[in-house]
């Protein structure tokens, strides 16, 4: 395992310590989510939790958590107890960006189903500004997605379809991605709210106030940091707004 | 043919003077675009108008457009002359709610795309109100779909999941749709721009501010309605905000 693997192993077990028995927890996409569902699934086999089912965010999700053993119910009407899941970028202030796995529509209707939204994440995700270096992905129905492209550069995107071996990536949902690399002076609230109203976009990689804390690893621990004006969980002892495990 | 169906191809046919040669069409979904669809075909035929190319805004209206001849393209990045399209709903004000179809998340890609977007229909069609006699559809992420419709509950819907024969329908985009009966006090633009914030919302059909001028025939002839601050089209001569064809 390299050292970033082995960050991304010990925040997604660290958040896993916020998952108690009988819960119904949301699994996120991606390489960091594979070793949330991978602990997860050893620690349902030992039995150190018990009675937990799991919303997997996309189909490789999905598979994986079959594999691993962790019983698998359909998102349901009154949420998740808590979801997990890996980031692109995220902000002091637990903004973020998601989107690199192309899931980030399903794993949007999971955190904001979430009573509570875990990120886990090695350091290097940690930016000062959204869009430093990642382009804010916009999943988009496939029909008119030129249109909708023209619509996305209106509001001051760069915006590029998302292909694979020349072809475009279709998502889980049966639609396209388009990456909107942002120009300079990127007000993240005001492009996410305009981009929704957008008739052609399904969703966008932008999770804005949706996260209760995260989970960023790196050579000198685990960093743990809880959004602005979130209640701390009861008995969790945590004071301050950042704290290391 | 019935009186309702004498009226809405009056509609259609009044609606399809304003499209001249060379114009690129957005071809709406329903009984009333069918006869706008057919005439079309017919004026290309007989050479009343030339070289006009239709975006069809679902499979059925492709299929319907084949028929009458009336050539398609993709809809290109910089949009569509003029679009025309049936409603469920509309104000005086020309705000609208369309859906009943189920294709309204494609019509409203090509109404937001359009220069000019016409609305069709018999006089019945209009309400004080909107949300007085049609639910609101919302065309929802089929993954999570029962949680959506939680949060549309929120924003004060009473939402239904519509079927047919028992299984849930399916649109063009492979998605489900919500029939939202609204409450008392429904406020459109709030409850538009609060769904459209909904990750598992693609879009809703409602249709604010968007039409230019609507067709309304009836046992009196046609009533053609002009948004307010709409720009009235040069050489129409039509003078105020209602008039009579």
């Amino acid at each position: 395992m390299t050292d970033v693997e082995r960050w991304k192993a010990r925040a997604a077990h660290a958040a896993l310590d916020h998952v108690r028995s009988g819960m119904i927890v949301g699994l996120g996409t991606g390489s960091t989510a594979l070793h949330m569902v991978r602990e997860l699934g050893r620690r349902l086999a030992t039995h150190e939790v018990q009675d937990v089912r799991g919303v997997a965010t996309s189909v490789a999700t999905e598979r994986l958590a079959r594999e691993a053993k962790v019983p698998l119910i359909d998102l349901p009407a009154d949420g998740v107890d808590v979801a997990i899941d890996g980031m692109d970028e995220v902000t002091t202030t637990l903004d973020a960006i998601k989107g690199l796995g192309g899931a980030f529509t399903r794993e949007k209707i999971v955190a904001a189903a979430a009573k509570r939204f875990l990120l886990i994440g090695d350091r290097t995700k940690q930016v000062a500004f959204l869009g430093d270096r990642a382009p804010v992905p916009v999943e988009v129905v496939a029909f008119g997605w030129r249109r909708t492209a023209e619509l996305l550069r209106a509001l001051g995107a760069d915006p590029v379809l998302r292909t694979e071996r020349g072809e475009p990536v279709v998502t889980d949902n049966g639609q396209v991605v388009i990456d909107c690399r942002m120009r300079g002076g990127f007000d993240a609230p005001a492009f996410a709210a305009a981009a929704d109203a957008l008739p052609g976009v399904v969703a966008h990689g932008l999770f804005l106030g949706m996260t209760e804390r995260a989970f960023l690893a790196g050579p000198d621990g685990i960093e743990e940091l809880v959004a602005p004006g979130r209640a701390v969980e009861p008995g969790s002892g945590a004071a301050g707004a950042t704290g290391r495990a």
